[in-house]
């Protein structure tokens, strides 16, 4: 399948890379090409500059927002959260149309420092958002809830976890069930929480997963649900 | 210890009952012990009123929630969250004063319709509104991230779970925490988030539970923070 990740940092590129390496055929898509390109020095993580990463990832194309979403017949928003309606409009409504995206993103805002607040909630969601500006997609919400290297391979934590889908269109959702099993997600594994407007509850999850972050001082967690036998 | 369980419905009863079962003086505060005690027919989740409770737990003192908090010398607040503040008022500043407040509401609003929405979050949450309105007090905020019965029984469910710790005070941290303990919390199981202001991410995980509990159909589940191997 022709696959655009938009969002050039560590999260597109570990989600390309695995695209990727399963076989479809990737555009990452960046604001300013010529920018990305000539980043130089390790990025906030401190992983080595864009173009270093992508000499060793040849395979997969480099393009704009738009050519990207172009390109693509499934998107991925792999952009900032607080910044996604802006880039999702510069990658343009026409190339959007009738495809899914699958929103992985965080309307996180460390505009007023650490640890991060968010920049919508409680009563709606970046994926309802995303969903309203672009009602001619169909957002599938998922992923958000953990670590990009935990999103590509969920093996990395040994025991079983969750991941969790919302949206409004039952064979995307699918589509998008089809594609973590062949990250490796467990059908079991895979919670269905319904419609979009269940995005609120996993990007609430958030909150405390920045905070465990720093007390854990380990990037490879996630949730899982236990479950015990119903009352009678 | 003589103990307040200050809310009279479902989930006080479950706490009040568990704290006598371990030898604690226990008395319920509820704002009206006149009409908690004449309610008749079953309440919003099924089970018999009040008194036939009561009946069956007749070594549980009620009172009102000024009188309940007079007695206890630790404090556990069960109340509706939209009303806590109102509630502890009532309670008390003098009675609550230099005492361990255990918080295990929820500020969930239900008056928008189902699910209910926080009347609280992302850039405060119940725990520190409690904690400032009541500065002399040692706000815990804990047990607020799963069902009742799971609360004083986590072996309801069989594998590993998490509770949460959140407060500004490590002395009241370690009470409660040895509190959890006589419940049945396995040390390795409870997980201390820092000071109050991280409850806002385990009030935050609400919306998701109350989705989960809609899909699941079984209250009996809870949060796991599943961890893998610490990268290189």
């Amino acid at each position: 399948m022709k696959i655009a990740v938009l969002g050039s940092n560590v999260v597109g590129q570990t989600l390309a890379e695995k695209l990727n390496s399963l076989g479809h055929e990737v555009m990452i898509g960046t604001r300013n090409v010529k920018d990305t390109m000539a980043r130089s020095g390790s990025d906030s993580v401190g992983r080595p500059p864009f173009s270093d990463w992508h000499t060793k990832n040849a395979g997969i194309k480099v393009g704009t927002l738009s050519e990207a979403a172009f390109f693509g017949e499934f998107i991925v928003n792999a952009t900032n959260g607080v910044n996604s309606i802006a880039a999702l409009e510069q990658a343009g409504v026409k190339n959007l149309a009738n495809k899914i995206i699958l929103d992985i993103a965080n309307p996180l805002d460390f505009s007023k420092g650490m640890p991060p607040t968010l920049s919508v909630c409680n009563t709606d969601s970046l994926g309802e958002q995303i969903q309203r500006a672009f009602p001619y997609t169909k957002v599938v919400k998922a992923l958000n809830t953990m670590n990009a290297y935990i999103m590509v391979n969920p093996a990395l934590i040994p025991e079983d976890h969750n991941v969790f889908l919302s949206s409004n269109d039952e064979t995307a959702k699918a589509k998008v069930k089809t594609l973590l099993q062949s990250f490796g997600w467990k059908s079991h594994n895979i919670i269905d929480m319904g419609d979009i407007s269940t995005a609120r509850g996993t990007e609430q999850l958030l909150p405390i997963w920045v905070r465990l972050w720093g007390i854990l001082q380990n990037p490879m967690f996630n949730f899982k649900i236990a479950i015990g036998p119903k009352p009678n």
